[in-house]
């Protein structure tokens, strides 16, 4: 779950190595959207030369970029827009830790997506964004899935403020829609230990430590992830660049509470779930309890009396072979109602144990 | 407990959906107060537009909006006092880690109140403050239950300074209130946790840790109030807007010491309870412990007894049918006294283990 | 233990309650102490008149006021000096974390002095003090303990500096005389941790982990009132206000290291209590052990011969009635030595298992 | 591991010892290398005459120093480069936590380099390094292992930036090889850690908790080293010497990047590795109350049997040896299907124990 | 261990109280040094008055007071040197916080050394220091034991830069002796618990829990006193007083950097030893559980077995004495083969029992 790539120890900063998803390198699809307030272009290419013929310095222009196998593709872009290399190696090296860096003629931010996939496990995405004064480039591991369509619609429908604005709204409202995605895999979590947790009360059983531990690795991974990104939120609130507007940072403040938010609720789940481990071990050790408890009353019980029964299946002889009487060997045995009065004895010794049992609440 | 409410992942920023209490939208009640130091008007109303016309600028106005059903209520207000939409997303989205934002033209604090319902659950509900010079507006859930009676008591009857003060000290005066009511919450809390602690120490059951478990969530959700609770006041105190006098602040930090007494008695009440939870896993340990001694010592002491008399239950033939005598077959059974000499050794072997296990603090 | 007052939610600031101890008011003892270098006053009043009439500008006047249950007494005392309502409202709600705040004309402190009850119990008093240029007024709960008698003696002899320095001093001797007061505390508590310790090694039972977990909410309690002294004498340093001479700084400074030393020794019973619960889990842990180790040796031994004897116990006839054979019925106990060939299988069924065991390093 | 070399304590400061590894002095191997854009000399010495000779002020010159054991050719370069004596102490005395000083003539770095031997274990070497204008020496404690093979196969090719750049480049270089090569290691932990995590989900056992524990401690010695790595790079970024370059610091703070990620996982990891320890322990607890309730079941539903196939083991003579009868002794031996009855009362008795351990969910 | 001394609660500020060790009051034995570049006294003392008679403005005086049982020598020394009776105080409570204060003639400093005894239980002695511009007074509790050998060799011998500085050299000297002898005593604790962990995996048992106790308590202690030993050291090199030069801030630096490393090391000890806590309840959780295995293995396979042993052995009558055949009762017991049939039954069902438990991974 959420690795990291990385480049060869030792290899010379800012080596490029294709990025290759289960093994094989993604032909990049490059989306291009290029909006102003009264124009609206929604184009898709493979080729980079095509996307720099179109590029118009006046209206915003957001450059997507799915899959990253093909390195002439972002070294075309890189060389046309300035990107350094040292931040296309982040690009490609994903699973970074989120952060935001200023350059001199963009500002660049990873972001990380995360979400369920079909088997229910829990997947990240790395977003990477160059955010210059009228263009906006994002580059994503694959095109399978990405959180962006909300804001496509947006850009389409001409609603909101977004057309109106510049590019560092558009990374924002970016930003925002990631952020806005991590509530549901966190609300899944959250239901999930709840669910757990009923259930926990009722029967513990082992494999639902382990799905507890799982829920627990989520929870540490989604941290490792939400921490920085209030970080690269708080940042671009509080960096004076040129980048950032400031009629922007008004929503950027909104997005930090979020982050905020997310936090929170990471610390409170993962409180809570070191909260129910401790009830489950509490759980497990009472039962544990209550199990001997069982077992020392009964075995407690039954084990002198079986004794006593013992006692009078031996076979001492009352007179030798030839009927020379073998003195005090087993007289009750020979006594009228003996064995009535051994099952009293033994019903009495029974009723004594019980009481005392009782009396140290073990019953 | 303390759910928060969110907009759909993606949504525009300041998307306004109408808040629902169990799946209802919640008609707006609106109570309006206005008074200087001579006069006081209190009146309901339905409509924004009536509110509108009665405003005073000379006085201090208090609108209460209870319910957030109707987004037309909330959209007209907004309107007239130019509360942004964000703050507006805010006030619908409820369950907001509480904050305090400096606007143009007014403050904007988000406040949460927790009280015990009649099922003794904790609950919280969310209110949400825009503080001008000389109006104050708070937007509440719902009209069940609120802690403000207090305060329109004070500003009917004219005591003390609130009458003689601005819109600020209202607002400090309904935060105040609303911290206040966080003192019986957790006295409950802890009076229950006491309880427990002295039933625990008696007999440890599961319901207890169940209880516990459920005290300590509660706990955890009170803390994620407190804390930005206090941060709240201080940055009320320590923000210079023109928003908040001089004169009030003398107050705000008595508010403030509150809180900071509230985040103290959280924090023990914890600390007791994390104390509480091992102090019951020690006593599940000992008495485990306890039980198992009682077992093996009883165990111990008969085993050894029930196999020797086993023994003495063989049917080894003394002689063969023909009666060819089958030498050392169980003699000891055909011995004078035999019976009473097992007796005696068995005691022997009796007493000696218990000496043992006394010596070994095991009785 | 610590109990924190508190006015009725929602009430007004500064709302003025009588302090009770257990559910009583006590009537307020006015000691009044005045000196400069030569002359030297102690009175005993019941009237703030009387107080105010004796009060002399040039030297220096303390009030110590016992018992807190009559509000005239305070409020007069409040009016002649400019005490603020606020601050005389933390006098009666008792409980307070210690604080220090500047006002206009004086800096109050609020300070809790901690000792054992005649039952050991922990308790703690609140001190309050207005320090003024000439005056020092202190309130406590009841006048049955204080520890300032030592102070008191120092004044009447005119021993050390005390009588040649200003109100600032002597609120300095107080304090520094509380804070002192609580290494006996603290050492009371220590030296029973240690007691605590020698005896769970040698022998842990329940009532232990109770204690134990008495002396870790008491040092819980003890921290809840040191952070804060702390705090208090560091600002007495760090603020300058008029109130604090820089002659006396260097005393606080003393008194500050105390602080220090105090949270020190707190933390460290903290942990050394924490080790013990840990050190009682492992001990119950390990006792549970070698009890399962006693009980399974002896069992694993005993079971297998019981068996093996209750088989030769069984009747199964060599023939009928009539004499007709029945093969193989054991025909064991029909063959000479047989006893005694199975006493030898037992005795090396026995060995073979206890070697076994030791193996295993279970004996 | 990873143990840390110290002066024998109360020696004068800069007291030189050779450096031994396991008790021999390693004799030092010099290798220089000498480049500016155009030129690449590699040479090796045994001499620092040699080398000094040899010296190009126009040239970056790298002098490594491979093995500590003579002290001679330490004090060479350290009179001809001023190197401090206590800076050569640091050298010699390895192990030391990471660190930089900015001294008059150089920029003083102490690195630590990890790898896993042959046998799996985990190792330190410690890499000093001076920094000057146009040099930079390094030393390590022997020449069996370093990290710097790439980087000397980038300066021999003259591939990227390192052959344009001055002396504080090639120790970015080094540095950024070294915190490279901890991406390996941790990736083996973590690997390491992932395996066992499924392995103790089947199955428990005693030496995979040795591992973990192993593990952990591997873990917290890296953090040891990554922590002050992360210092050693940030204060090379934010110190202003003028021995780093402003276009290095580029470099540096992908660097900084790295050693932040690096943190990161070994975070992670150690919070993994607790919760696999937990998760041992509940597997462990849930394991013996699993054995505990098959033992409880058994032997109480066969113990109350036995003990009444006991009963009718007994002995009691239904009438004396000369025909008398003994009333009411077990009769029941005498009934016409008693034997059945018997049986079918025990079967009931074992239905019913069933029955209700089926209710008690423990079947 | 490292008890701390104080004074009577209440007492008027530095009252001096004489030291005493075991009950016994000290003589001073003083030490003095004097010392430049060319000469060198060294002479001992029991008279201040002496020793004042010799000081030498031009020279360094090293005045060394071992034994604080005496007030009249350091009540003397402090008038001659103006000493503050606080800081003189703060000498004879013996074990202070590691602190450093600046005066005006002087900066005084505590320090605390520690070694382990002849019985190898760790001990701490105080050492305090004035550090005036042309003398360095020492005063230690007793003259048994001390660090400083090495520092008075070195001045004797004139080696090194010692004796061409001033007294703030002769003050780093010791402080570094003090702090380079932490070295030993951690690692003796770090090597016993080195070697109780291998103990541990092999064998827990009862003794070892309590030495890692005693460790993690040593351990404790010896953080209350780097933790600060730390904090002097980095205020001596950032206070800029003119007591301590800026040649010797270099050595200091490097003092400083011991006391990091030694709190890594306090630290890395401190999680080991809660690594090795752990480790043991694993271990003991295991054990518990294995034995309980074979317990439940044997108890299993045998219980069933020996009830239907048990069965055979009742002496239900096939007729009644006078021959009536009683039906059913036991005919199995008149079966040819019936033993050898029953021997087989039981030998089935002890192999499916083992059957089953080896499938549960019991076996």
């Amino acid at each position: 779950m959420f690795k990291k790539r990385r480049s060869t120890p030792g290899s010379s900063p800012a080596t490029l190595v294709p990025h290759l998803v289960d093994g094989k390198a993604i032909k990049a699809k490059i989306q291009v959207v290029e909006y102003d307030l009264t124009h609206f272009i929604e184009k898709e290419f493979t080729e980079v030369s095509e996307v720099i013929a179109m590029l118009d310095i006046d209206k915003v222009t957001w450059i997507n970029v799915d899959g990253l196998g093909d390195l002439a593709v972002l070294e075309s872009l890189a060389a046309h827009f300035k990107l350094h290399p040292l931040a296309l190696e982040d690009v490609l090296n994903t699973g970074q830790r989120p952060k935001s860096e200023v350059a001199d003629d963009y500002l660049f931010i990873i972001a990380q997506m995360v979400y369920h996939d079909q088997k229910l496990e829990l997947c990240g995405e790395q977003v990477s964004m160059f955010v210059g004064k009228n263009f906006l480039i994002t580059m994503q591991e694959e095109p399978d899935y990405d959180v962006f369509e909300h804001v496509r619609e947006r850009l389409r429908s001409g609603r909101g403020t977004i057309r109106k604005s510049k590019a560092d709204y558009l990374a924002y409202a970016l930003l925002d829609s990631i952020i806005d995605h991590y509530y549901p895999v966190l609300e899944k979590i959250g239901s999930d230990i709840d669910e757990l947790e009923s259930r926990l009360l009722l029967n513990p059983s082992r494999d639902m430590v382990q799905k507890l531990h799982e829920y627990k690795r989520g929870l540490t991974q989604l941290r490792r992830y939400v921490w920085p990104m209030r970080d690269v939120v708080n940042s671009l609130l509080h960096d004076n660049t040129v980048y950032v507007a400031e009629t922007t940072k008004i929503y950027l403040r909104d997005c930090y509470d979020h982050t905020v938010q997310l936090m929170d609720l990471v610390e409170s789940y993962r409180e809570v779930s070191a909260g129910l481990m401790e009830l489950y071990h509490s759980s497990v050790g009472l039962r544990t309890n209550e199990v001997m408890r069982v077992l020392t009353v009964i075995t407690s019980v039954f084990i002198p009396l079986t004794f006593l029964v013992g006692v009078y299946g031996m076979n001492f002889a009352p007179h030798t072979d030839d009927g020379k009487p073998l003195p005090l060997n087993m007289p009750e045995l020979y006594e009228p109602y003996g064995y009535v009065i051994l099952l009293g004895v033994m019903a009495v010794i029974a009723i004594i144990q019980l009481y005392v049992f009782r009396r140290m609440k073990w019953l």
